[in-house]
């Protein structure tokens, strides 16, 4: 894995002095994060790397014990690190949580880039759309009759905010992602590019002769502090709202349902999918390509590993760690896996029991 | 769940005025769908909402014997209904499916929105572009070369339509679609957000060095009244032509591949995917995450439940419920699933049997 | 399944002559693709389809003995045939690997439409984007300050490249796809539509109160000759670089997280799912809706098999074959099915054997 020289990804902004060229030095990096410095607090750094590809000049971190020796034999100039001890005598700022003063130190490094004010020429914004003077409607990004821009929100090319939908303050909105109609966007949300919040619902009813669509005419609310991943999709509600709580973060390629109620705090991996009419509770983790069914109720704190599956109607209790299809807890899916890994084994068995009884039959 | 107040989905047209303010009556639901009315034809309305959050002037509905303890505890102010019985003494609108008459009364109470027609200022049409007068091009849409759209069909912004590629009448391509060169949309057809049909199949043959790509020239053809779900793709055929027929309903981020054939009035559901040349019948029902591979043959009217796999060259009888990867008929899906979950007891009993022929062993 | 009658998918250029009115000799075709002629060379053909739909204008191709008979019974004009015994009779055209002549004289018969130069009207290109001469920026297209475009390669509408991200040459970037600030693409690549390169990948540590996100700093590398399908998303590194590697084919809908590294001349099929930090070897298969948790090691050429899982940190040694979630060798994964489907008998053959033993126990 290459070092990473703090690029820095926005537009709009020169590179920041103390970047690439100038650097850091470690008691930047403490005063930032708030830690304690052991060893140079001068110590000179230009960019941020992982151990193993750290360089001299780089800071990396450490956080546990299985990986004190990798830091004692990494070439990193310096580390932030739970400990004075695992950093090996490098350099280094102690802190509480090395990977939450990686991203404190790393937001420092790379503030998000801010969009130009103002909407730029190419951009389409209908008659009736409000839109704070300090947001960014880039060129390609459209916004419709009656929808609503909060300050300082940007709208990348190809964006699109339908009729009546509201976008809080501090959101970005990414090529080509959409909210549709009505929808609602708290603040400081991110939908990356392709996400689609407030696509139809599926829902269709057999006439006879066809299936009939159910109009869709609820609406999403986002609440704020969620992230929403590329080309994923939230559809609205059949009536009433679909809803993601605060804080929640949605991975690429999720998909979730009409009148899905998404809790606070709650993570959906990539490529999982929620039934439609399903609630998660608080802090709920759905891993990869998890699948829920339709009305289904997942208790607060529950984790999904990754490929289970809840069949409709299904119930997943508060804490519970669940895997598999039909999903068990996760100790019971563990066992079955080994003991049907020694099945052959008891058709063995079986046949020797056999044996032995038919000599005992004859025997007699 | 908030109760639903009548919002209007649409764009360039007044909200209407028998919606959230002036409301309707319990006959004109009655005339819309067809039922027959007891109670006060009068009833005042103003929205539509489920039994559980329903207020007294919201109309809501109740199918069966499950819900109408739900239906007589609701505060909700009439009611569809399959029988005078259900609605617990509420007035209400008798009808044989009450779902249906929901979507009846839907569509009436929120018309899908009409585009302004023509071809708005900032979208892209080249020449040679056939588009129909009452058609609406939206800003920031593009049509390409040859390609003809119905009458009345709506193209929202950043919606595509490749070289020679067709659009049916009254259709809806959502923000970001793309219809690509050839391809062919019947009427009355929807594609949310992202949806893309026509993207190149996945076919490759090893050339002794690296992956050639076997050109993929064929199209496809989506017939009459399908919808196709946001951010989902339907691969054109590497010759001939992918075909998705009539009334067919996919939902979101489903995947279609090369060549295949999917039959009328059949529903894919959310993250299915169907590998190269399979074929689906008529009236197939793919639950989520359901993956087909390719080749594979499934019947009419076969259902497939939520992360069934089926390998390649498969085959799936008409009618037949499956369930599982490899997938088995459901019931005995359910009842292997049963038996593993008594696999610990087998080894006790066998350990027991294995005891007791030992002790008989010892004893003669 | 619709004969191909030479659909030419180009923009911008028109049918060539030797197309659907002209049509092509078998000599035409030999000389193409390097192979012996039996038959008459002068046969005239006007279209390439599969054997059973093919008629006797139309150019086939019969692989193996188990499709001779269909050949024999085919309404083809000429075939491209592993052997002239295959070819039963017909003019054919005798080649090492049909398919490869397939593919190499249907890029022959449909050489890939070239955009028209230039930077279109409608085109939004930032100041300080670097644009060859040759390349097609069209209508809708968007290219952020500091990014480059290389020569031929071709920008559809919608298409996104971000600040300082860079594009080889002869690339396409198909509509609403994006390439996002400081992403690499190489030579010869293809962005199917909606393919997202370069969004943030899925990294959040928690705070205390919230997940707080962990700057996605680094980029995304991908090499030459890959091709991205249809809404696939590829995350950006957190540091360092996301790797595709040379001649890799990614399907539709596939995701793959942060820090990634799949080898060259992999292939990853429809809706497939790669867990953040996971290393791919080379010639890796992995077949539609595999799920690779994160940190996870796949050997050179390991294939995994449908819907297969592998969990977190877990190791696919070099060639394997995998299936099922937990994953197991191919070999043992269908042996453990079948054991599975015999475990009724378990059930009887355990009631006997104790029935017989209670017997002997009684009788003595």
């Amino acid at each position: 894995m290459a070092r990473s020289r703090v690029p820095t990804r926005g537009a709009g902004r020169p590179r920041r002095s103390r970047g690439a060229s100038a650097g850091f030095r470690l008691d930047d990096v403490a005063a930032a994060v708030g830690g304690r410095i052991h060893g140079d607090a001068a110590t000179r750094l230009n960019g941020v790397a992982p151990l193993e590809s750290a360089g001299p000049r780089d800071l990396s971190w450490v956080a546990d014990e299985r990986r004190s020796r990798e830091a004692a034999s990494s070439r990193a100039g310096a580390l932030l690190s739970s400990s004075a001890v695992l950093a090996a005598g490098k350099p280094c700022v102690v802190v509480a949580s090395p990977p939450l003063a990686l991203a404190i130190w790393l937001e420092s490094l790379h503030p998000a880039p801010a969009g130009r004010a103002g909407v730029a020429r190419g951009a389409h914004v209908r008659p009736g759309a409000r839109i704070a003077p300090s947001a960014s409607v880039e060129a390609g990004a459209t916004v419709e009759a009656g929808a609503r821009i909060g300050a300082r929100t940007r709208l990348r090319a190809g964006a699109f905010v339908g009729e009546r939908a509201e976008i809080g303050e501090d959101c970005v909105l990414g090529p080509g992602s959409a909210v549709m109609a009505g929808c609602r966007i708290g603040h400081r949300c991110v939908l990356q590019p392709g996400a689609v919040v407030g696509s139809d619902g599926f829902g269709y009813v057999w006439d006879g002769a066809r299936h009939r669509k159910i109009p869709q005419v609820g609406t999403v609310r986002v609440e704020d502090d969620v992230e929403i991943g590329a080309n994923a999709a939230i559809d609205r509600a059949t009536l009433g709202e679909t809803i993601i709580g605060r804080g929640t973060k949605i991975d690429n390629l999720v998909q979730v349902g009409h009148n899905v109620v998404v809790g606070e705090h709650s993570i959906l991996c990539g490529q999982a999918g929620v039934g439609g009419s399903s609630r998660l509770g608080r802090g709920v983790t759905l891993a990869g390509q998890v699948g829920i069914s339709d009305h289904v109720l997942i208790g607060d704190h529950a984790i999904l590993t990754g490929q289970a599956g809840i069949a409709r109607r299904g119930r997943v209790r508060a804490g519970a760690v669940v895997s598999g299809m039909p999903a068990l807890p996760h100790r019971e899916f563990l066992k079955r896996a080994a003991l049907v890994g020694r099945l052959e084994a008891v058709f063995e068995r079986l046949a020797a029991l056999e044996a032995a009884l038919a000599k005992i039959g004859k025997g007699r």
